[in-house]
């Protein structure tokens, strides 16, 4: 494994494998602007040796490598390799890269126990052993261990806005581990930028949909890491929901709880005091979207009364920011010693 | 009270008050198409003396009466009323003409019992009498009770796709009516004609959010049906949310049983076994919104398994016309002995 | 060649070549309540023997026949033949059928001269007898001829647009067919069921662009309707742009004349005064597409000023019906000497 | 007038009036983020004394001053003042402020002549000697009078995508002044946070239409600066549309020229070789409105094609960045000596 120190001033040479997909786009276009990284190569799977901006010709005025091939990613000056990678090829390509590479890796590949991902995946890991190196990069509550991981398992959109708030108050004993339910609701481009007819424009527009309903991988996710903290947790219920929308993730947690509204707060409140990007709304004011959009921003709203015992919560963030790309440079952030909000405070547009 | 015969083949006299809203143009729109129908009299409170065309520039080519006051609206020879107007203005419109018509009240006002009413919506209701008398238009449940109504307080969007899988499972015995949780997800259609920002397109498109987080009024008409089943019912939890597309519901219901999926899908399928207009999806295939848009059907999918004792209902409707217009107007063909579907036959678009 | 006569009270068998995109779904939507008409076939390119609920799962309720293969359409009992196939490929499938049954053709491929089809399409026409039998389908301004054909060419959704304002005036002498400007808007339906990355939601939702900027296949569509006018008429220059909307074309015209605004009201009232489903709108008010969605309705509006002499025209539809399935039944009606709006009654949702 | 020499590395403070619509939203979110720029105060209509958060919660962690009247901003401190005020109110509040404070103002009142604005506003200007004074804010290319300026009428955002590719070229006699179409698609965002019924989403989500069709401002705008250059140029005929979209303009230019496209191409690369924001396309690729979105940059499409001696030519810009806001923070980047991509070098995301 390797161990390497880098100065907060350095600048870093990055290379993104995946770059033309929702989230690689995306990377390439908050690394152009993170101050202290240098896009050194691009990969792709279908444009090898085209230019990046006849793929995304929204990178105006960009100067950046041609794409080349996954397999030809490689070179003693790269400091840090994002894989915005499908899931299951990401294990393969990575395995040679690790022994001399910082890797955050964007897919599920590192997510899971063995057990669990076996199960789910219905695949042997070709490498088993990086996936018990890997550290799960939920920033705000695994910071040290990202410290001086050299792997990082990015989290999945839904587990990020699942346990932002579920996992500090199941660690506080505020909330009961037992018949927790989860209504998510994702943006389209959650899906990526898949040909599929569901994701057409015209039939996309005006429908709302439960997907996943025997059982979503996130759902897997989310079940790791509170199994985590309580190997005896039941599963969570989780069920999916595609909405017509660009970006954005609303995740309503229907929790058992003993204790009250404002206790529930105040335990959050305090759990990220110290954090940039996760904010508690005001009582009374539910989160929406659009408020995080585009920014690395976690809302979280807890619903002013208790019915049957159970409290509702709710956590927005974008699935592409915050879900994805922009904890994956807030992990580098950390990994590397630069100020954790380097290259993420770009702020929501209302519209 | 009323009571009158009507023969299939007449042609009703039917009056829409308040037909400037969404509710009261759809209102417009399908009566327009029934075979039996003559729209004789349509009210504004914003238009009187103007042509309807000018408001709802959509209904090229039809023939419509000049809008009206609300109180002017009279006449022997009106066979049914349509009210489409907002929650408290109705009861106070609608009781002098209960006398001497058959109503079909869109609004509230008459859904809930005395006390229900009065705790959620602060105010007297001017016509108690009345609210005793009043009919629930849920069809496919209550038909025989409709049969014989003059005044029918036609449900909301919200219970309608709600009530439709968990009423008869609740009497079924199939789930217990302990801690249900509802998801409930809205077109915005739903918050009708109102000049709001949050309602303004660059403000809604991209966004979704939960609201009524301290209860909301649907809650109570969910709970006052369910009552009448098991009047020591806890409350249901319920939490509607905002997507942005024009028309649609889809509630998420998270029902505690002992009872297995396709013991669930059975009693629904022989309960809504002669209807026309409520369907059991194949198992797996999840309804999607806009498979019922622009028609009356609702679509209720079960999920395959059941996790932490908890099965998974999805019911979809389209929140205008199961959930409001297309109901009273099936509501008016049981009342007067058409065919149920008749003016109905309407089928979802694709795109 | 065919001829035969129906006589109007008979139930014609119709079949529908290529039922499951966009266009055949809504030609299903609509001849399912055609009062006079029973769907005989559907045929499919990727889905012979399935279930048409299989793919189109929002025609709910209706009893329809499998799909077969588009070769094993035939017998002696179909009346009409509605082909909803890709360009190029009709006129290959159709050429056996036409001997034996009417047919309305959506495709380009009978709308174009030979030598107009050969020098847009780069491939020879394998029934060019057919084609010289064809009639243009713009059933306003070709009722006529269209009552005696046997094989209709259906206009194009931009053509309609175009040539129901711009063929009268010319006509009439009001406009100059010199340098003619037509800008016009579509929604992304136009594009059919395509799986490109352009109408994917997350990449259409926020986009408008101009397109076939170096010459679109209806620019040669438009131009052949108005050289059989004016056979020395100057190219019209089209240029088509793709909005994010489900279904509406706008074009915006912008032609020299001498006349005055009121001249051209006057002259386009009078051309369509005995017409359902073309109208002029009143003076200061132009025509919205949401107007007319899901409606066979085709609104004119003219611009009150002329500007360096010239006049504005906007023209909208629903792309899918008066620009293609509902024109295609409008023109059936006609052939078989039907009400021409039989079938065609739906009016305009407000939303 | 003010003269005031500001060295680069100074931080400017600066005051918005009218932060809470659209525009002054946007200006608080892009200068939040200038390197050099300072909120030092914001002004209001409506919500004097709040915190800006409670009406713009998309604001989150930024530290911002408590919202004022507009007739409160003053103090020697200002360096700049944005004004994001309504026409017509502008001209009145910034008379006084025009003494001591460097003025851009992004109303309309001071971008036309006195002649013109009276004939088209129809009341008088309250500051002729001001308008006077203006210099016209299209950066690129009125740069060294924006130098020098100390009130800048910052350009609408249709008249900056229809100037930017058309003044060069009638400069540069590249194409004829005479018979100019313009035909402009607008996202809804341009028309601001109104509460109009025809802005709701559900009435606008589905809809295309043309507006100000019997004349629109913007049009003037437009002559203004063509007359500058040719004052016997007659009127552009401009016919403004609205698109359901958030953001984004696109004009298409059609105009009458001698030169071929390769020259109009030659001359507008020459034009803006130097500019870091505006750019002509490769042959063949017309410009789509998301690949400016957020962004600065306007992009012109060239078509390959000349019909009937005339050329399309396509500008997009965002609306509310190049349109509005950013060009006028471009504009106090040259005004004060900055780097004129200072503050704006956000990238068009991809969806």
């Amino acid at each position: 494994m390797m161990s390497r120190t880098v100065a907060p001033a350095k600048t870093l040479n990055a290379a993104i494998l995946g770059a033309t997909g929702y989230t690689g786009g995306e990377m390439i276009r908050l690394l152009a602007r993170h101050p202290h990284v240098h896009i050194h190569s691009l990969s792709s799977h279908s444009f090898v040796g085209e230019s990046v901006h006849s793929v995304l010709p929204n990178l105006t005025g960009l100067e950046l490598p041609t794409l080349q091939a996954h397999e030809s990613i490689q070179g003693e000056d790269i400091d840090v390799i994002f894989a915005c990678l499908p899931h299951q090829q990401s294990h393969t390509l990575l395995a040679p890269l690790a022994e001399r590479h910082r890797i955050i890796d964007l897919s599920a590949d590192f997510r899971l126990s063995l057990s669990r991902y076996q199960q789910w995946y219905q695949t042997e890991h070709s490498a088993p052993e990086l996936l018990h190196a890997a550290v799960y990069g939920l920033t705000e509550l695994y910071r040290d261990s990202i410290r001086s991981a050299s792997l990082i398992a990015n989290p999945g959109c839904y587990p990020t806005a699942v346990l932002l708030p579920l996992l500090p108050l199941l660690q506080g004993g505020l909330i009961e581990s037992d018949d927790i339910v989860v209504d998510a609701k994702s943006a389209l481009s959650g899906a990526g930028r898949t040909l599929k007819p569901h994701l057409l424009f015209c039939e996309a527009q005006q429908d709302i949909t439960a997907y996943g309903i025997d059982g979503h991988r996130h759902s897997a996710e989310i079940d790791e890491q509170i199994c985590r903290h309580d190997p005896q947790a039941p599963e969570v219920l989780f069920t999916p929901h595609l909405v017509p929308m660009n970006r954005g993730i609303l995740a309503t947690l229907y929790v058992k709880t003993q204790a009250s509204p404002q206790e529930v707060v105040s335990h959050l409140k305090a759990t990220f005091a110290d954090d940039a990007f996760v904010h508690v709304t005001d009582e009374h004011r539910m989160p929406h979207t659009s408020w995080v959009a585009h920014s690395n921003h976690a809302l979280i709203g807890v619903s002013p009364r208790i019915v049957n015992n159970r409290l509702v919560l709710v956590c927005v963030i974008d699935n592409l920011v915050k879900g994805a790309v922009g904890q994956a440079i807030q992990n580098m952030n950390v990994m590397v010693g630069f100020d954790e909000t380097c290259g993420l405070d770009s702020i929501a547009p209302r519209l």
